[in-house]
């Protein structure tokens, strides 16, 4: 499978703007853990994957959660005594504290003060804030704006709605020749904020796209999830299926211009962690490796102690690092077509390198087998050796059952492309065989060091 | 148990001044592995906190070993022809080499000379030497003094008794809630010198007297005994009750100015190795982790290969390394109080670690559990989030039943205290239990990989 | 065992002189994998230590591979119009591709040029081409050579014979006390190429000759074959006799300046990497470590993963990183007595080393034992101790049982040859006792993570 040799025949300028563009359509509409923005979201996702959507009704037990009651908003304003409207969620839909209870009164600025959100260090820019769990209202707005209210009566209206409903999340499954399963999570909640995350979907969107057109050796599936709810949600449902998920990742604020970054698992030498720093050491410009916290993402519930999902979790600029982050600075500006298509280029290569990273034997392992005879190797003595055959002595010595290809890649040094050409060459030469391995569901021995894992099992 | 907050409510500076204070008391005192200056020594310590007294007759055999005779001195000089004392005990007691046996007699120099030892690099100094274990006699003094004196017969006097008799060590034990003990052992052999090893033994006695007015989780066994012959005295009378020993610290040279040392452990990785490590490097402002090396203090006998105790050993300044080191220079000028107090809080906060040092189960394993709804998260989504919750997370996460307290502060870097407090209010708010732990003496099998060990077990 | 002392008291650069005479005396002669070349640098090696030389014939399977024909030369020149030999081997034995069929024919420059190889990066240097596998034939020569010849006929005569024969190959056999073998292997088919691979020969042949006076704990067996097809046949006619291969080390291009280089095995832990890691650090000025790779001399084929032997590589500089490799430039100049001197002096060291590298027993394990009542510590207390008594306290500490002495030498950062002399001392005193080890035969076992081990087995 060449995935990323295929990937990038293209013209990679389109497929960024092709990229943007998606993320553009995206961004205007006013998501939330729950409600019709993230409806919206997945039916344009849908419009390109097969998705499947479940609803989940308010008050369902979920672990230590309840799924909370569905919120939507209309309109939400606050206008100053001449009518005109000074803070406007047709403008932007950062304004409204996200989640606020429906209001309509008429209160002087000093009352209405402490229900104005803004950050001072950044006067310009709106933040985004949300109140889910406890049932509040409110208004951000840049600083600069704050300060231009003068003192007097203003009229304060949001117009939402706070019900019984549903949670909303649409799931993308490519069954593959294995029921062991790639997890791909991206959480579709935020509203008008383009790294975070629809930089994440459009990403996961496009490379579900290019799968689904393919022969799979794994199953893959896309979650489109409001964050921690969902992903809690997601997981209270599909408690014992969980033990599919082989590999995982979570993506999110990859359309910016940092470099990369990679969170690893939990258990933090799982092969995602070792495929993805694999990866981006070969593939990418500048990246870092960052060792798993407890707090980011959705990595934080498929890592929690009893689940300890092989699940990291690929950015660009680490969340909360950068000024832009949780802001109205997060903008489709803030995201490049090339950052995408780049992100987009990576997250291909990881598939490509899970695809393909097999352990083989083999089958002459007394001494090296002679090349030669095979046109396997250089005419005359004496020169040294290319690229090519360096990477056949290394698979030939290494299949010896305990070595996956990745595992020679980085021993060689050399690119997972180039050891998993010379393993094709080698096993088309009748000098190796693939080594076939149990399924998750039978390996699942091997994660028992966790003991809450055995009561996952029954 | 908050021993260091409560420590650090008080007036650092008295404290300081009362160890220096008492190093002042015992500063005069001859003593040597045996006799009277000892018991003395003892006595006084037994003034401030409650101490056993044991003494093993001269002739025991303790493993290899056989305990000397027992040593009193009473006086010593060199006197000139004019009959003036040129090198008087009365003034130092450093002037005799340490277990001299009593001799009186006039010499030439030429004769006396061999039997006269100093240090040329550092004239002003008289060094501190001993003849333990073969009979001899011998007088110390600054080099400089030896320069002037003239050829010419000397009355040479040492009033010493070498006998049947005593060794004598005290022993301070505080029971806690388990038979498990911590050891902390201290030499208390030397004559007049201040950093070695009055400053261990007054930082001992203070650190007792604290822990003597508090419910404890381990037990406590604070030894004040001669160098090397009392440890291996010690280790014989006790052979089999090793085995409660859970952690333990050799304390010496911890008043003088330089920054701290942590020798390891011979084994290297045990629970103090990483509780030394952590507060070194959270609470000091420098400090250096050493390896186990067998050349040392009485942790070379705790250490030897049959018992292989987890007993580590913190210093300031490495013996043998600076130049006061066994020389006069080594006085109540060379220690200071507050050198003394940082060295009482250090150990106060590796006793505090060790008692709060437990693994936790997360009750609510899958996903996180709702901080929110207890009120142990923050109130306005969108915001970061801080050091306090952030600790939370990483407890649950990490509350597995295979992280301590400190492996969770180890891997998320934050201090043991912000850890701990943080398992506390989650164990109050009921996401987590303590896992109980098997006492010493029935974890033997897991120190078997030391075959002399099976030995000791009869 | 006290191999390096002794050798150092010879006048080493007269050893040096010897070294490299006798590589003189061999240069001339054109090796080849097969033929009279090698049988009469094998007969040369046996004047000096006793060799066993054996023949395979042409045509014998040996795994992959097949023992090729016999190749002989007796002339070849390449002649211009006049008559005169423009290239002719007898002026050097390079100028012929080595392995060419006989050929005897006038030809026009053009047809000829593709059969002439050259080194346009170094143009007066005669490269070392080589056609084993595939019948063939050709010229090397310096690249400003073939620039003169002018265009026209010339007479092309290679007097060579290719046929049924024999593969020879010689092995010195130095029975020890114990079967385990330590194997040290050279290629011996290089034709005039001092560095690779004259050094390496003169070097074993000097080391086995010193040896072979000797008691030997080991037995050791030294071979001198040709590269690849001949370790390959070595392999395949003792293939279950490897079992008893307990290190080994593979010599070559040692005669050079350039720094030493220790290539690790595959397996990278084994004992033979820890001594020469050792013996490098501190018996040579400057040396690295290499990892393993599958490319190189003919560790490729003892590092095979159905073997997966503790073979290791010696070298100064690395094969193909320095410009003289397989060049004519890699002549007699090209080495130095002394630099063949103080290989053979490192490959004495890690002998000595792997010969006294045992496990010990304290007999004494609790406490210290009493060194200064058998004279074995320092007379005055008080005073700091010198290496040799550091040393034995670190024996004693370590020798329980787990640490050799070369564990012991590492983790204290002594020499080797201080530990072991600490180990003998504290032996003859009854304070250790030697652990007998259970032949390589019966501790098959511990090689068996490698699955394709059992095969070998049976």
């Amino acid at each position: 499978m060449h995935l990323l040799a295929e990937f990038e025949k293209q013209d990679l300028a389109e497929v960024g703007r092709g990229l943007h563009r998606f993320a553009s359509d995206l961004y205007p509409i006013c998501r939330s853990i729950t409600g019709d923005g993230i409806r919206r979201t997945l039916r344009m996702i849908m419009g390109r994957i097969p998705l499947q959507i479940s609803e989940v009704p308010s008050g369902t037990a979920v672990f230590d959660w309840v799924v909370p009651k569905e919120w939507n908003i209309h309109d939400a304003y606050i206008k100053d005594m001449t009518g005109k409207r000074v803070v406007d969620f047709e403008r932007s839909n950062l304004h409204v504290l996200n989640y606020s209870v429906s209001i309509h009164e008429t209160m002087p600025l000093g009352e209405l003060r402490h229900r104005l959100h803004t950050i001072p260090e950044h006067p310009d820019w709106i933040p985004y804030r949300t109140s889910y769990y406890q049932e509040d209202w409110g208004f951000c707005l840049a600083h600069n704006q704050l300060l231009t209210l003068e003192d007097g009566d203003y009229e304060v209206c949001i117009d939402s709605t706070l019900g019984e409903g549903q949670l909303t999340y649409g799931e993308c499954y490519l069954p593959g020749e294995s029921e062991d399963e790639v997890l791909i999570s991206c959480h579709a909640c935020h509203p008008s904020l383009a790294n975070d995350n629809l930089s994440g979907l459009v990403v996961a969107t496009a490379l579900a796209e290019m799968l689904s057109r393919r022969e799979l050796r794994y199953s893959y599936r896309f979650l489109f999830i409001p964050g921690t709810i969902g992903a809690i949600t997601w997981l209270a449902k599909n408690r014992d299926h969980v033990l599919h998920i082989r590999h995982g990742l979570v993506l999110t604020g990859i359309g910016d211009s940092g470099s990369f970054h990679y969170k690893k698992t939990r258990r933090g030498n799982t092969e995602i962690d070792q495929v993805a720093a694999h990866i981006l050491r070969h593939y990418s410009e500048s990246a870092e490796l960052l060792d798993f916290s407890p707090y980011g993402y959705d990595e934080r519930q498929y890592c929690s102690p009893g689940f300890n999902l092989p699940v990291g979790c690929l950015m660009r600029s680490v969340w909360g690092t950068f000024p832009e982050y949780h802001t109205s600075a997060d903008n489709l500006d803030f995201i490049k077509p090339e950052q995408l298509a780049e992100s987009l280029r990576l997250c291909i290569g990881i598939v490509e390198a899970l695809e393909n990273n097999r352990r083989y034997r083999n089958l002459q392992p007394y001494c090296e087998p002679q090349l030669g005879k095979r046109n396997l190797y250089r005419a005359t003595g004496g020169e040294t050796i290319g690229t090519e055959i360096n990477a056949r002595l290394w698979v030939l010595n290494l299949s010896d059952g305990e070595h996956s290809l990745l595992d020679i890649a980085d021993r060689s040094g050399l690119p997972f492309a180039t050891i998993s050409e010379a393993a094709e060459v080698l096993r088309s030469s009748g000098l190796l065989s693939i080594i076939s391995e149990p399924a998750s569901a039978d390996r699942v021995g091997r994660h028992a060091s966790n003991p809450n894992k055995v009561t996952l099992l029954r």
